[in-house]
């Protein structure tokens, strides 16, 4: 999937772990362009008087960024390389750790009137933050992301495109990656730097902890004011605009495989597998090897005629030397949905033995082959695929429903739930009374030394009653409280 | 198309300029993929050492990167932003101009046997080069690009991986962008640092000047040796893998526009053009725009259905307010290769008024309008949009050929050639000696006080007689002499 680099909290994303990301960029850029958005590239570099102009934005990034200093390198006495000092910049550019203010400042060129709004657009792009401790895929350097910007006329219109795109992010995590996710608005002090209000979605994994996914901010005129995004309006004044932001990045492939692994390795669900059917023939370094290869190739072809999810069947036949049962468990690893193993007899027999990556192991605790006709399996292809992506759906769907816990009524009750006794993985859904400013850092505070955190407050308008364990007030709304990385 | 940033030689592209880009990408991903080629991802930031264990390489490159000097950002004492002093990385990070040794740090790792060879892998990315002079699309500081690199066991097979690469580019310009180049190796002045040779591909731009607009490079086993990429062979010895690497960037767009403009704007090749069809509905702000809106989806719909290119016709309904002339010349000035206006009695007739962008004008100096039936056109859509691309393709190949010119028989004649007073705009074609070291040094110098170039010597087989005007000894193959970008 990925492995370090050699080089500071940045990851080389080896071949099947990109192939994931592409598939979950082509899958995402899809439903963005079908909102209308067109994609653009803004600059890598940012010059640092972009960030001295929005003081909450640069306040929150100015710790962690990369700072280009110099444009050429000479050698010094002993033939190492340096810096050349006479090629030091008159401005350092800092590496863009996201884009708000070089495309707002875009932006403020490209709208003039009422009539240029909404100005709305996405980049698919890498990013740097200086990250203290890194983890693969969830925490790195250097990531791929999406980000999507906009500007509007007016609050409603911004906040409609803020929670289209939480909405967008939560039916992709579900529907697409078989991750269920609660979507709603992050606490004050887990706003983006600038922001007037943040939303997330948020993903179990299965030890239990949150992994925020997605998410999208509500940036006011804050940024528009920074940057000069103003506008004519019908009467002929000039107004901010209310910009919004939203990205998702390769993170998602990390809340991937931490919710659909096991013991096995990955379980990649199908619509995002590179691979959805790998066919292993039973290659014996003889004549009878050309004859099952061509059978082998005609099944390929026929399955890749088949359509899953609107999109051809993606079938790869592993032609490559070495023993069969070597290379399935090489597959079982990465996490192909469907591995089919064939031999001279099978052939001879027009038949197949299949392995469902969700279904790997039998009552006696072997691996399951099930026996096909090739023509039974190709045909049962597309159905086949959709069962295995709806069940990985619903099984984190129920492991996610299973360790939510309600009903929970002081905060030393809290504390006990999340003991060294107890060890309780998963997440608990209190109401609270939404604190904020030093209120709600008591509360952040508390939950620190319980080593949690707040996640999101969910909007699904059910209705809240009982009173805030934090601050002893009525509740207002609900919100999860869970261990996060 | 593009624009500045505000970011010293980093451009903006704006969505059809990326939109062209992104039809580019896909395009030639589906070739890189269609070698058996996986995409994968590596750093951004290049530790110096990498770049110390290649002498040449780093030779040709340290004059003009980015260095990262810093990790975080603080105030000073008057409240501006400054790289924090505290931050400073005990190893200087530079950001990629390109990816081998990076790539190669990684290949040292993955690579054990011959079993593992040939080892084949490409990258979508963006890079940085410091460029003094900069031009839109042409020289950027940072582009866009793919970077293929591959580790062979011989010289033999890494030498077919830089030709299929070379022929992929060829064909790509070709077929895809309607440019016809020239495909060679370029003169030992011209390789690429630390490789053994390079070819590339040099389109004619509309001035007569010449593009290069793709690299590959046979390494040898010069990187191989700097970063330890080492296997096993079949006799237990072991050995330096041989290397190659190729690229085609963002600099495609840019010969894209100076290939087929003309007085009117681009004109996009339909098969990277993001919108082939663009309907134009002759909107009157009254009740009759509902009916006409709603006839002009349904031939949207039915000419998406259709098939060019092995794909669905991209069509975009222009709902936009606005006057119809207005938005005919924003499209126009686009490059959309056909552009549909629709006004009430063409509806009430089933009728359409279609542009071809490849024949804007009639002999009379006015815009040809042709008249179709909705059917009729909706039939023809795929073949008038394969016409265009062909009608692009030879033009620009018939526009190359008349402007090479062969026989020159002496510096002083090439000189007059290109004198100010034959301001000829087009390339030479001479036979020549392949003089190497010092005697090419001293050619090159000669034509660049003509400000002429050595392009390239084309790989036609076509065999070569006459003596080389540089050197007096025998030509022993073809060179192209020419202006460039």
């Amino acid at each position: 999937m990925a492995e370090e680099s050699g080089v500071r909290g940045c990851m080389v994303i080896r071949p099947w772990g990109y192939g994931i990301w592409e598939r979950i960029q082509r899958l995402m850029d899809d439903r963005i362009k079908a909102a209308g958005i067109d994609n653009c590239y803004f600059p890598l570099f940012i010059p640092l008087e972009y960030f001295e102009r929005e003081a909450e934005h640069v306040e929150g990034f100015a710790k962690e960024m990369a700072v280009v200093t110099h444009h050429r390198l000479i050698a010094d006495d002993n033939g190492s390389l340096i810096p050349d000092p006479d090629a030091k910049l008159e401005e350092p550019l800092v590496v863009r750790p996201t884009s708000e203010t070089v495309i707002g400042s875009a932006m403020a060129r490209w709208v003039q009137s009422w009539r240029d709004l909404p100005l709305r657009t996405n980049q698919w792009a890498n990013v740097v933050r200086w990250e203290m401790r890194t983890r693969m895929f969830l925490r790195t350097s250097e990531f791929l992301w999406q980000e999507g910007h906009s500007a509007h006329a007016d609050r409603d219109d911004a906040m409609d495109e803020t929670l289209r795109a939480l909405e967008m992010y939560r039916s992709f995590s579900q529907d697409v990656l078989a991750m269920p996710v609660i979507a709603g608005e992050k606490p004050e002090n887990e706003r983006f730097p600038g922001a007037v209000a943040t939303y997330s979605i948020e993903a179990m994994m299965q030890d239990g902890k949150a992994l925020q996914a997605g998410t999208t901010h509500y940036l006011g005129t804050g940024f528009a004011e920074a940057a000069g995004i103003q506008y004519q309006d019908k009467d002929g004044a000039q107004q901010h605009c209310h910009t919004t932001s939203w990205g998702v990045s390769t993170r998602l492939v990390g809340g991937v495989i931490m919710a659909h692994g096991d013991d096995d390795g990955l379980r990649v669900p199908p619509q995002i597998a590179p691979h959805q059917v790998v066919i292993l023939p039973m290659l014996r370094d003889n004549d009878e090897d050309a004859a099952l290869l061509e059978y082998c190739e005609e099944l390929r072809a026929a399955n890749a005629a088949q359509h899953a999810f609107g999109e051809p069947v993606r079938v790869l036949l592993d032609k490559r030397p070495g023993k069969v049962a070597q290379k399935r468990w090489g597959w079982v690893k990465k996490g192909v949905p469907l591995i089919l193993e064939i031999g001279g007899r099978d052939m001879a027999e027009g038949k197949i033995s299949m392995i469902r990556r969700d279904s790997l192991w039998n009552e006696n605790g072997k691996v399951e082959f099930n026996s096909h006709t090739c023509e039974g399996f190709t045909s049962q292809a597309p159905s086949l695929l959709e069962a295995i992506q709806a069940k990985l759906f619903t099984e984190a769907r129920d492991r996610r429903d299973a360790n939510i816990v309600r009903g929970i009524d002081s905060l030393d009750a809290l504390a006990a739930f999340y003991s060294e006794d107890s060890r309780y993985p998963g997440w608990v859904e209190l109401g609270w009374s939404r604190p904020s400013g030093d209120e709600l850092n008591a509360v952040v505070k508390q939950l620190k030394e319980l080593k949690l955190t707040l996640r999101n407050t969910p909007r699904d308008g059910v209705p809240v009653e009982g009173t805030c364990i934090f601050t002893g007030k009525p509740a207002v709304e609900r919100i999860y409280v869970a261990r996060a990385y």
